[in-house]
């Protein structure tokens, strides 16, 4: 191996060097400054280990179960869409994680690529609300175990670099999840990534919960919480996760970074759903401070997409899951350590807690 | 188009690079260090969000009214002076916004080239008063709707690149507002930016706001306020609105910047008359900031004469009016959502809140 | 005048130009790692005005009176040594400020030089105090108005670069006030600029400044307090004066910038007692917050070498006095303003005050 | 000499331009990030003095006693380990400070080397017990005055240029300590720094302490703790002194800087034991607040190898002792004033004491 993949960021470096401007750019983009986008990564670097010793780790243990499912390690891969443009083979390399709507694949082709794997399925509100209740159907006669709703869409982020770049979706790149559904519309270049433009329904309420509770028995988990007010309405209306992200800084420029919104929200729910949290994750310290600040399992976003670049031009065969081959390189040896006290009861959150800066809290 | 115009930065980064170095460095100077002048841009950065979710976004309405006058869109353009070094049309294509004194066209002229506009007429007060009352007087008569008095001014601040490159007023630009005021002053070196030296009254206090009264029907709207104290001062002496500005930084380095000032100005007036804002705003959701920390408007400076200045070069015509222009590369699109709620009373100020950093408070 | 002189920063680079490497490096030194060099001047970025409006400006006064006697403005020159370096007239060119013992001029040429100046005289105690009080007396005899005792010298602080370039005084500049004490002394490699090692006496203690009081009726004045409880025991000790200074940070790297320091001394002192300030006095706005925080007058130190170097380079003639010349310089003009508000009793320091950050306080 | 060594990081530079960059890497290497550290240093910069003036410095002895052994200044050195990566003579040539046991020279030449010196012999707990035993009993019949038990390495930091470099022990550096223990043992390319994987015992506990006190009479410090709760639990297992220690920011990213972590312990031990720190120690100052915050003394780890690799490449010769050589360049002069007045008496901690910023108490 020519260069040493010692940590997350040289897959960084790696993809940025291999792949197609447009499609880096694409990947990289954070909305306006990407203050926000920044801003996920540098919290993390503001919260302090208060490091404890001579604790037995001889055994480490750090499955988890997410609504009652157990997985291998509390870190899952986030729904980013448009994975072709890393990899031919598309979603079908990361069906380990949660999936998205926007997808190069079909629904069929991703439940049949991860058989045994937690699959949530994730899910956009149209205007044309036929087309979300097909999907949500066809996901739980699938066998997917869950629906992601992202509320943070009503209206797509502008990201400078895709404006500059005219970014469209690769004519051989279709949306098969979409496909039947918007076979009428005629793709002009007002299209949104693909999307005829406003297909997204941005009258979106809270009260669509219960539509969505409606159509199918799946957990609902909601994607794009950020303060403690929505947690609290997330909760009343009986949603079963609650997912802190600001969709990577893609969306809205200017909101906190995910990991010192989720303090605010853990506080509110108090234990009664389950909180996850994606955003600025790379190393096993990042892991570890979500699960000492209050999440169940975190997501990785860009990460994946990068591995998944790296595969390609290394030619590194379908076994290879990316998810654990990146999750690998999040060097878990010493924070495993730290997230086992945590989780197996050796120690309790206080112990092993990390600390915010005053200036945070 | 060869260069991809998204966001002001680009427009900056474009009459950097067409101005006369001359007029680039009078439009971007600061006094002394720039300190304030770049705080102006900073301080946003120190200010996030709390964004919620679910939301019935659909409808959007961004008017608002400036003292009972309806605008389109929160953001007026402030007064800036010598529009002619960046576009030979000068102040005719700015007429929508606010106006100044110190103009390269005459009122007249001003008036007639945007008929329906809301216009306010921006005055100093001179050491000779008579010079002040005809402004006055003459802009009532033309149809202005309101007086913005700038109070910072009493004298100029050093912005020392102008004492570098020598800066003096091309003897074709004209000041035409004060020419027959001023026709027995010779102008030499000493002058001021094309006006005699000393021709503004460091002696102006509070007691002139009556003075102008007694002038004039017109409202009467304060610019300059940056504390408590003077926009107590401003209530108690009969304004109808007040600017929170540092003039760009222009004037006196090492005071707040204007969006840090904000919150003290609007927390003392209580809602008697209405405040607004100049002063680093480049993105949309700097607007929005603004808004949710009380401002009614805003008003852009600089962005203004970049944007006169790419029009110029690139042969824009005259019917794309330049604040429209400049406005539409503030990305609306995410922040009018935030801001429509704002305003429509979808939700009220607390529920879109930004929330200042601990620090700033 | 090929390059403009602007501002203090212009005079800084042209003397970094045009100075012998050995020089420069001697005037810009700090101790250690320049910490406290630098702090002086970043700290005052971290204060900032509440500037008020509308107020009646236009007579400027910004005199005061030191002990006493009257001054033009409050800015003295503080005691820098080795003026020859920088000017073969050397310290004859800056006596309108305070002097210093250090001297390459005698006190007669000194005292000659300039009659009608204010004219104080910087002490160090040496370990034959015999020495020290031919000074003392001497001094007095020659119509010196005040008597500064520094007191942060018990040992010479580590400044890298002079080690590095094996700084010594050029056999030419010879330490004129000491002349006659110390000719029994050998100058060999380990004197520590010019003077025998260790000369200076380590264990003066407050009880000296009794003995200092015996020797004369000067005033006494005291150099290099940064600390509350050093200003109570200055105050109980009888001197009339204090210099708050941390040597330009060229003694002791940690401790406080002496703008931060300056709050505690004023509040220790009670008004019982003058407090001055140097270090990191640029511009006027310093001068500003020095004055506003409770600094009666404040002292630049290298900026005046700075000016002395420009002076010989630019063989400007003697009649141009570096003090004035250089303090033009700092920007009077907006910031006279708000000095004589603060004066004249106009207005009063609470309304003219500065807001040191919440951080600082 | 062709260039001057004033201050440590002339040596610093020293050694990394002479080391081969694979020994450099090694040395200056730390985990992750390496922001623990980087934090290390840059947490002194964030504490400042409040200098007192006019005391009596005239004489200065700043011996310290350690668990009542006497040194002649407060400062050690660390034990760091592979030392004949920067000198032939390895470990013999800092054997005046504490030892470590992955010593590239064995107990008897280290003993021999040093027999006047405080000798303390640091222990980490193998899974074979029999070694850690062997190790212990070995040095206590050597003379070694204290056991420094290393808290802080169930598992070994990723420390990534090591990882690039394919970092392993030279052939002929043998770990003489050990090679007994692990004669068995075949060294693979799986082995960590020389030893064969997994050696060390991550399930070393509190009640370990026990175990280790019963083999020895040796006064036991530990080395690692960063909390005040492991500083108690310390406390009631029976130890004579804690060393506060990140292990340089080899072991675990995003702990604290040890500076920072001092003040916890110091304030939970109550003297009930001496407290000493290592990490980031650069300059005298540094000595002074870690002493002025609570250590008895401090240790300095890297500098002590860049003095190794300087007396290798100009031959210097072993007189010469590395650990003096070192500290003279730590500047003490200044320092050490403050220094002997905290330990002398003639000041008390309380009037020497250093201010950590509001931000970091």
């Amino acid at each position: 191996m020519a260069m040493a993949m010692v940590c997350l960021s040289d897959f960084e470096a790696y993809a940025k060097k291999y792949l197609p401007k447009i499609a880096w750019d694409f990947f990289a983009a954070g909305a306006d400054d990407c203050s926000t986008r920044d801003e996920n990564i540098l919290a993390y670097k503001r919260i302090h280990f208060r490091p404890r010793m001579l604790r037995d780790v001889s055994m480490m243990d750090i499955r988890t179960k997410l609504l009652g499912t157990e997985i291998s390690f509390p870190v899952g891969i986030a729904p980013t869409g448009f994975h072709q443009l890393a990899w031919p083979d598309g979603e079908k390399s990361t069906a380990r994680g949660t999936l998205l709507t926007y997808s190069t694949c079909t629904l069929e082709e991703i439940s049949a690529a991860a058989p045994g794997s937690l699959r949530w399925f994730q899910l956009y509100i149209h205007r044309n609300r036929a087309v979300s209740q097909q999907l949500v159907q066809q996901a739980e006669a699938l066998g997917f175990q869950g629906l992601v709703l992202t509320a943070d869409l009503p209206y797509t982020g502008k990201r400078r670099d895709d404006v500059r770049n005219g970014f469209r979706l690769p004519p051989h790149m279709q949306l098969k999840n979409l496909e039947g559904a918007f076979e009428v519309c005629k793709m002009n270049d007002r299209s949104e990534y693909g999307l005829p433009p406003n297909s997204l329904d941005p009258s979106v309420t809270w009260n669509d919960i219960y539509w969505l509770r409606s159509l199918t028995h799946l957990p609902i988990i909601i994607k794009g919480i950020l303060t403690k007010e929505d947690a609290e309405l997330a909760v009343s209306h009986g949603v079963q996760g609650i997912i802190v992200s600001n969709h990577g800084g893609r969306q809205l420029d200017g909101g906190p970074a995910t990991i010192d919104a989720l303090v605010e929200v853990v506080e509110a729910v108090q234990g009664r759903v389950e909180v996850y949290l994606d955003g600025g994750i790379r190393k096993g310290s990042d892991v570890l401070k979500a699960l000492a600040l209050g999440a169940k399992c975190v997501f990785i976003g860009r990460p994946a997409l990068w591995g998944l670049a790296y595969k390609v031009s290394r030619l590194i065969g379908h076994k290879d899951e990316s998810d654990n081959f990146i999750c690998y390189h999040l060097n878990w040896k010493q924070y495993m350590v730290l997230i086992q006290q945590f989780h197996s009861g050796v120690t309790n959150s206080s112990e092993v807690h990390v600390e915010l800066d005053a200036a945070d809290v």
